[in-house]
């Protein structure tokens, strides 16, 4: 396995993230392809000009010709069925995914064998849309893109990955895979429970209520629009740690519902979310950036996954 | 009392409501004059080439002999005195506010004795932002603004101030002062309380949450920037109907937390919570209207109630 700053790429699923990911590589002048499983995507790929196997094998074999970073983009479901099948056919090439969780493709991984080859991924990216029409080579600009850090990860492996992230236009946060999915639980799948139950208890006061709202109600509810498939899957895939999330956020809500009833006001609840917004608008605005000429030593994956859980990003890779 | 189409309006309290009041009436061609307690305030809008006075009682002399509408736009806990005042100074004016709860200042309206002359408004209206700076003359355009059909509300008094809220670029939504302070709970208040709680479970995940949040944390938290001590207001002006309104989200979210645990997956909340954000959106983009022209015979409180209730708006005054 070599380090290559502009590996190709081998797509293994061809909706919204996987199409964007062989459209921004192909745009970034990486060799770029991909094998997708519906008809329709393989014509209007191959129309568009990009290089789609009809057949898995194929395009592994192009992976192993190429020495090409292995994506693989498909719906949670169907993961652990393509990592059976990287295994049978074999080759040495860095495999990747783009899921929203990490643990369970993590320990999909494990299971299939490909541990050493294995490094997950997860780009904070993506619309309310789906498909390969609506992929966009500028999806990943300026985005988030989580690059795992657990045991099992290969130096190799994490700077090609972390590369590939780079090189589509996104900053690296290293994270370990648990932690990855504690934290989004918090900050992307409780969004989408408390934004339903904000629709519901508006359209429950009638049209009065949902002819009268305004801004608050509007940003609070953007998210119930997304597709109720996504949601559930978020919650199914994530479930122990959707519930912690969830029952913090009820902690807190319980509280101020004692002190509403005691004493009219909802008590720290609303001064600490204050100051909670504005310490995630400093961060927003200024990241700390993380040296790739620090991570020599054995010690390397720990200190990467302490300088993700301090908001820090690699923004560039240049030993 | 009569109905002018275009009465002159005499503004207590010049923040940033009570200025865009005088701001957009002046720009309507009306008459508009304040009075403001604030030296600051008041030397800006004289500045500005606004009558302004700094005696309540020159304001409300001015109001009686111009036979404005008198619109009270101070803040909420200063609404009591003022309407002592108004009843001590005596007059035949209309009287109405932009407060953001409405039985309360009914209720202290007719404890003073205003209740003949009393016609409670709400202009869904604002910013984050505070003061005759952030006074708009377009803050009004194309926003709901409800106006009380309670008992007491004279057809005068209605007629006038909506006629004002038209004037200012409004669309009238006819409430009672009770339905309007549990609809505002659900879709006002509300919003406000699950920002925080999600601010606060997000900002507990550490910079690692913070730092993959992306829209739906945003969206989801952007309400939590508002000033504290006006949400703080908010729950203690309307501390029933925010806790109707709280325990009834917090009813799902548990549902949702208990299926969450024994299947993995959400339940109904999502679906029903997507149908009713498409709801939301439905209505937003096309509302019912009201013809003025059938408002005749006693019962038209009633029925623009009814009316008010199905999301209907007045768009226009012509009888």
């Amino acid at each position: 396995m070599t380090i290559s700053a502009a590996s190709p790429v081998c797509v293994i699923g061809l909706g919204q993230i996987g199409g964007s990911v062989v459209k921004a590589a192909a745009a970034a002048g990486r060799e770029a392809f991909g094998y997708v499983r519906s008809a329709r995507t393989f014509e209007a790929a191959r129309a568009a000009g990009f290089t789609v196997f009809g057949e898995l094998e194929s395009a592994l074999k192009q992976a192993e010709l190429s020495r090409a970073v292995i994506v693989v983009a498909t719906p949670m479901q169907a993961i652990g069925g393509v990592f059976a099948r990287i295994a049978a056919f074999g080759g040495s090439c860095v495999v990747t995914d783009v899921g929203s969780v990490k643990a369970s493709v993590l320990a999909s991984a494990e299971e299939h064998g490909l541990a050493g080859r294995f490094v997950g991924g997860h780009p904070m990216a993506g619309t309310a849309n789906s498909g390969w029409e609506a992929a966009d080579p500028t999806l990943f600009q300026g985005a988030a893109w989580v690059v795992s850090v657990d045991e099992g990860v290969s130096k190799e492996g994490f700077a090609q990955v972390a590369m590939l992230a780079l090189g589509l236009g996104a900053v690296v946060v290293p994270a370990l895979a648990a932690e990855h999915d504690r934290a989004v639980a918090r900050i992307s799948h409780l969004p989408h429970l408390l934004a339903a139950a904000l629709a519901n208890t508006g359209a429950a006061g009638g049209e009065l209520a949902l002819g009268l709202a305004a801004g608050s109600f509007r940003d609070g509810t953007r998210v119930a629009g997304s597709d109720p498939e996504l949601v559930e899957a978020m919650c199914a895939n994530n479930t122990a740690a959707v519930i912690e999330a969830l029952d913090e956020a009820l902690d807190r809500l319980h509280a101020a519902r004692t002190k509403l009833g005691l004493t009219g006001e909802p008590g720290p609840i609303v001064r600490s979310g204050h100051a909670a917004r504005a310490a995630y608008e400093r961060l927003a605005q200024d990241r700390p950036e993380i040296a790739v000429a620090g991570l020599e030593g054995p010690d390397w994956r720990e200190r990467l996954a302490e300088a993700g859980r301090r908001g820090a990003v690699l923004r560039s890779w240049t030993p």
